[in-house]
Order: structure tokens, then C-alpha cells, then sequence
């Protein structure tokens, strides 16, 4: 078999664990298989260097920023590598360049185009563990791109794809996909299998353990999925195409409360003018979420968005660009919002998770400032403060756990 | 003018000294000038680096090394390039795959073989200021290397020659070549201008301030050096051919305490011998210093060699290998020496340097276990705590004081 492997941050972060996680790697190498690692920078590299920029500037540089973070995952292959030498186990790094990981140009938040196969190819054949920087890339100029949040997952997903791989491992410090947080909701339960669809919902919404661009990639191309623990054998939860086989309405609860609202209010009423706020913002890399726009009245309208509260820097600069062309006359920006979904491949089909939802939010006496609604899952907007009482409300109300 | 500049380890340690080097670079941009830029890695990351890699082998994989320990210079360059942006200057960074950094596959101790120069060239046309990493390159294969000791001053020199600079500044944190080590004999004195040739003979004795390949290949392609402190505005030491303008028999005094002794006792003495020591350990890279062979009687005779400290143990390994086919009867290893040296073109011509040298021993009660000599140097070996003492008795012998 042809078995890729991605081992967090968390799981390289000190000798201990690198070792530990070499022994894994081995295991799978001593049962016969091909096995391409992908690893992320160990535990805070990354936050570190994020340090030492913020000494020297407040809006760097994305090209060199990339430059900069590249080299966590740099040092976790060679640490790596140099770990499964000394055990004795025939082994090479490699880092974008070399891989051939062509990314496009989008700094700090990259596509991946195209892999170059040859070089993998070529140490496997050679009985190398190939050891394969996550979360970065190249452009066409040789210049290096990171592929932005869980773009370690991306980065073996897209290499499991890539190279017909038969398994793609997501290790991480969790050991599976619960049915919410359980350091928010304390009866969540770990779920066994999960569709994609459902996986993507989930993940979207804030579940935090396989971020959605490496779900929808392993969706595309079929990439059979694990997420589980480097820490512990306990098997992890399957992601995989299908029908949900738990057949329950709700599957999981999310919860996020990295949540800030944009209102824009008064803005001009005429034709086109949603598009060019969000056009702008996405000209800016901005992911709006949840947008809600009021019935015009008087020439004006109003129109809300949530955003990352990561992304709320450069959204201000980007509105306030943009204020006079669009007609804006009061713009608000609020952050202590949390989202809190439901999600559920069963969902579609029964009517009555909706309004359960809302009652549950109203005995426990939560309000709701905003609601979005898909196939299979509904979000709701309330204040940071009310995000655990409401996941742990919705849990018990849909009846997910032990 | 296009200038090449290089600032060390100690330069780029902290966000007050990026800015400090950040202003140099831009008074020499402000004046017009094409500035290129080569960074060694932060104060201490490399050590760092070296030390987590201790905790997981005491063999690591050279390449794998290279793989580590590259990052930090690509750390400094991509920090840099986010002061200088934050300043307002155009600049760009590059690693020596971007630069096109060709050397040979010798890891740990690559030598450069090209420098793809379209990338460098590129940049500077469009008025960028161009950071490039030392210290590293890339072989044939994509491998990242990294050229030893002294490399990133190598680096600068390689590019400074490529390019046909006009200049080449080794900025480091001391303000010139001394007579000797100021740290160790306190009345030494900065040197104006010195000859590649004086230079060459002081850095590979322990002058340390610059490495003699780079001082060598300054010399293959004319490049003047200038050795200046990135710290103060002070002038420093004017590196070029030419003649000894200073016209004095010996202007300068090294010292180097890691110095270690290997004897070989009781060596077959048939012709070869003594090559197939030196082949074994030139192919293990060990750098042998003096050498001292014994007039052989009995059909046996003794070798003793000189290495740096940190060859020591690469050089047990390889003695004990071959001890049976050398048929050494005895090895004995030594390392609580120094070498202690004088330099000076004039030295050649003035038959008196050399009895004055052993004079000032004499009249100082040192022991010398080793002498080596050529055109402008003598060399001798002491046990290491007699250095400084040596280093003192010397520099007053020859006066080279203020």
C-alpha cells in the first residue's frame, strides 16, 4: 500500500514526540508499505517567528512572510529525517522546491496547481520514507507560497491524490471527529465514519480538526481519509464519500467564536453595489461567511457580513478604501460574536431540526443576531459569551451524546 | 556602483540590530548604488538548531543537516526584507535555490561551482535591494548544501565576484584585522590595509575574522575586501593584492587554542604510508594542519598531525578503521594545544624573524612541541595554556603596538 501520513504541529514538537512519531512511520514501513509523511512546523515555530516579525512590522510583506514561516516545516523534515536515520530506517526531506509542489501566487494563501511526481516517485522506488514539508509551496517563479490555514492537511490530501495513494492519515492531537468540541460540550462523542459532505460542514463551521480546502480536495478526488491521534492507538474517525451510515438528522455541533461582523449601513440601493463590497473584499483574500442584507427602503440598505476576526484588519482598510465609492454612510464592526451550527447529512429530509434548533436557543434564553442555512446544516450568530451553554443546549436537545 | 555586503550572525540577532543593519543597507541604496546583501543566520539559531539535533543523533545525516540548518539564514533574509519594506525600500529576498547557488554535492562542505546570475541580475535592474542567504547553495540534484565554515562569507565573495562588484564589505563585530586578537593581547592594532596573501595565512591561523576560502577566492577574482564592524562607523581593514604597504616584517599574530594532536607511533615504514593516512582522512574531509614525520629507524616510524578540535572525533574514527592496514603500533590523541603564529609578507626576506620568534619563547619559558614555516608565516605549537602568554611575548617582540 501507498499510505500517506500528516502529523500535526503538536506531534513533531519536541524530541520525545518526533521519536515517537518516527515509530508510527516505521511501523507502516515495516509491514511492506510505501510511506510519504507530510509534516507541519513543530508545536510554536510558526507563532515564534510571528513574533519576531510583529517587532518589525505591523503589515509585512506576504512574499517574505512565506519566505520566513517556510522554514518551520523545513526543520520538522530534516529533525525528522535525521531521527528515523538514527533508527536506522533509509529516509530523505524534501522540502516545495523540491518536491515540485507548484502553488499559485497568492502569498500566504495558495492554491496548489499542480505536483511534480517525478522526485517522490523516484525515492519511493528507492525505498525511502519520504518526509515532505506541509503547507507550502512554489509559484511559477520560484518564489516560495504557503497554502494558509490547514494547509498541511492540503498538502497531503493533494500528495495522496497526486499519487493514487490507497490511505491518507491526518494525525493530530485529537483522535477523531467529535459530535462537538469536547473541551466545549463534555459528552461529545466520537463519530466513526463521516461523509465528506458532512466532514465539510463541519469543518467549515469551526470543528478545528480537518480544515475544510483538504476535506473538499480529498472529496474531489475520492482520497479515502483518517483522522486520528499520533498520541494514542485509538482509531480516528473515517471521512469518505456515501451516505452517512450513523443515519442520525444531526451528526455534530460546531462552534466558532473567532467571529466579527461587518454592517454596512445605508448603503446606496442600486444595482451592483453587494457585488463590489464583495468583490473588493475578495480581491483582499477576505472569506465573507454569513452575509445578510436587509430590504432596501429610501435609496439605502444595509448589509452585514461575518468574517474571521483574524481578517478584520484588513477588512477595515479595504471598506474604509472603498467607503465613498460605495455610498456607505455608518460602518459597524463587532467581534464578540460566536457561530454555532448544526450539521447533519439527515438534515434535508427532516423538517422538524430547524425549529428544535430555536427552541432549544430559546429556553435556554440565547438570542440569535443572525441565520444561515444550507442542505445540511444551520448556523446561528450569538454573543461569544453564549457559545458553550449553546452548543452544550443542542447537543443534549439532538440527543448526540454517549 | 554595485556593492556587496555582508553582515554576520552577531549583526542580525535582534530585531534593534536588523534595523541597525537596515539603515546601513539604505544609506548605501540612498547614494544610487546596486546593493546585494548576504546574511548569515541569527546569533543563535544555527547553534540551536544543532543542539535539538544532539537530542535525536550524535551522526545526523549531512544532508539532512544542510536541510536544518539552511533555514536560518532564510529566516534572516526574509526578517530583513520586512524592515526594509517597512522602511520603504524595494527589496527582495532569495535562498540559494532562487539565486541559483550551484555547488557540489559535499554536504556540510560544499564548494561553489556557479552562480546562476539571471535571478540576482533581474532584481537589481529593477531597483530592488537583493538579500540572499550565505552560507548554503544547492547541488545538482535540488539538494540543499551548505559550504562550512566561513561560508556565508564565501557567499558574498562568489556573488561579489559573479557580478563584477565593485566592492565587497564583510561586516562583522569586529572593526578590522588586528595585529592580534584584541580579546587576547590588549595592545594589539587595527591593520589599514593588508595583502590577500598575509590575510589567507592569518584567517586559516585563527585570525577569525575572515575565512581564508573567502579570502582565497577574493583573491582569484580581484575582489577588494573591506572588514568593517556592522556596529560602529569606524573603517575597517582594506583586504587586496598587491604589496605590503605597511612594509613590516611581521604584521600579525594568531592564535588558535582548538587545535588537537593525533600521533601515530610505530608506523610501517614503507613507502605509501603516509599518503594512505592522509587519503583516508582527505576523503573523510578531515583538514590536517601541521604534519610532522619522524626519520624512521627499525623499519618503523611516527607521524603526528595537527586538526581542529571538532575533527576529533571523524578523525578517531577513521585512524581506528585503518589502524591494522597502516599497521600503527600506537595512537595517541592530544588536544589541550594551541598554535601560535606570525605573520608577514616581509618575514621572507629578514632571516632574523624566525630566532627572534623562538627568543621571545625562550625568554618566556614556553615550550614549542611543533614548528612549521613557509614564505610568510611561522607556526608553532604550544600547550594552550601558554597561549596567551605566547601571543603577548610576540606581539611585544615584534612591535606591533600602538
Amino acid at each position: 500500500m501507498l499510505i500517506v501520513q500528516k502529523y500535526g504541529g503538536s506531534s513533531v514538537a519536541n524530541t520525545e514526540r518526533i521519536f515517537n512519531v518516527a515509530n508510527r512511520i516505521i511501523e507502516y514501513y515495516k509491514q511492506g508499505h510505501d510511506v510519504i509523511v507530510v509534516l507541519s512546523a513543530q508545536g510554536d515555530t510558526t507563532d515564534d517567528l510571528i513574533e519576531k516579525v510583529k517587532e518589525i512590522s505591523k503589515s509585512p510583506s506576504k512574499r517574505e512572510m512565506d519566505m520566513l514561516l517556510s522554514t518551520g516545516e523545513q526543520q520538522s523534515v530534516a529533525l525528522m529525517a535525521i531521527a528515523l536515520t538514527e533508527m536506522g530506517y533509509p529516509c530523505i526531506s524534501l522540502n516545495a522546491a523540491q518536491v515540485g509542489m507548484i502553488t499559485t501566487a497568492d502569498y500566504g494563501n495558495a492554491r496548489i496547481k499542480k505536483i511534480k511526481t517525478e522526485r517522490i516517485k523516484r525515492e519511493i522506488e528507492r525505498k525511502n520514507i519520504v518526509l515532505v514539508t506541509g503547507f507550502q509551496g512554489i509559484n511559477n517563479f520560484d518564489d516560495i507560497t504557503t497554502l494558509g490555514r490547514g494547509g498541511s492537511d492540503t498538502t497531503a490530501v493533494a500528495i495522496a491524490a497526486a499519487l493514487h495513494a490507497d490511505k491518507c492519515e491526518i494525525y493530530t492531537d485529537v483522535d477523531g471527529v467529535y459530535t462537538a468540541d469536547p473541551r466545549v460540550v463534555k459528552n461529545a462523542r466520537k463519530i466513526k465514519e463521516i461523509t465528506y459532505h458532512e466532514m465539510l460542514e463541519l469543518a467549515s463551521l469551526g470543528a478545528k480538526v480537518l480544515h475544510n480546502r483538504s476535506v473538499e480536495l480529498a472529496k474531489k478526488y475520492n482520497v479515502e481519509l483518517v483522522v486520528r491521534s499520533s498520541l494514542t492507538k485509538a482509531e480516528g474517525t473515517i471521512v469518505k464519500g456515501g451516505f452517512n451510515m450513523e443515519k442520525m438528522s444531526v451528526s455534530g455541533i460546531a462552534g466558532d467564536d473567532k467571529v466579527a461582523r461587518v454592517a454596512l449601513i445605508g448603503i446606496d440601493d442600486t444595482p451592483g453595489k453587494a457585488f463590489e463590497v464583495f468583490n473588493a473584499l475578495a480581491k483582499g483574500n477576505i472569506n465573507v461567511d454569513l452575509i445578510i442584507q436587509s430590504i432596501g427602503h429610501e435609496g439605502k440598505k444595509d448589509i452585514s457580513f461575518t468574517i474571521d476576526t483574524d481578517a478584520l484588519e484588513d477588512t477595515k482598510k479595504i471598506i474604509n478604501n472603498n467607503i465613498d465609492r460605495l455610498g456607505v454612510k455608518v460602518v459597524d464592526f463587532e467581534q464578540d460574536l460566536a457561530k454555532v451550527s448544526i450539521v447533519g447529512a439527515g438534515m434535508a429530509t427532516d423538517a422538524g431540526v430547524a425549529s428544535s434548533m430555536f427552541e432549544a436557543m430559546f429556553d435556554a434564553h440565547i438570542n440569535i443576531h443572525m441565520i444561515s442555512t444550507s442542505d445540511i446544516k444551520i448556523s446561528i450568530l450569538v454573543n461569544k459569551a453564549d457559545m458553550k451553554k449553546a452548543m452544550c443546549a443542542l447537543h443534549d436537545k439532538f440527543a448526540l451524546q454517549y
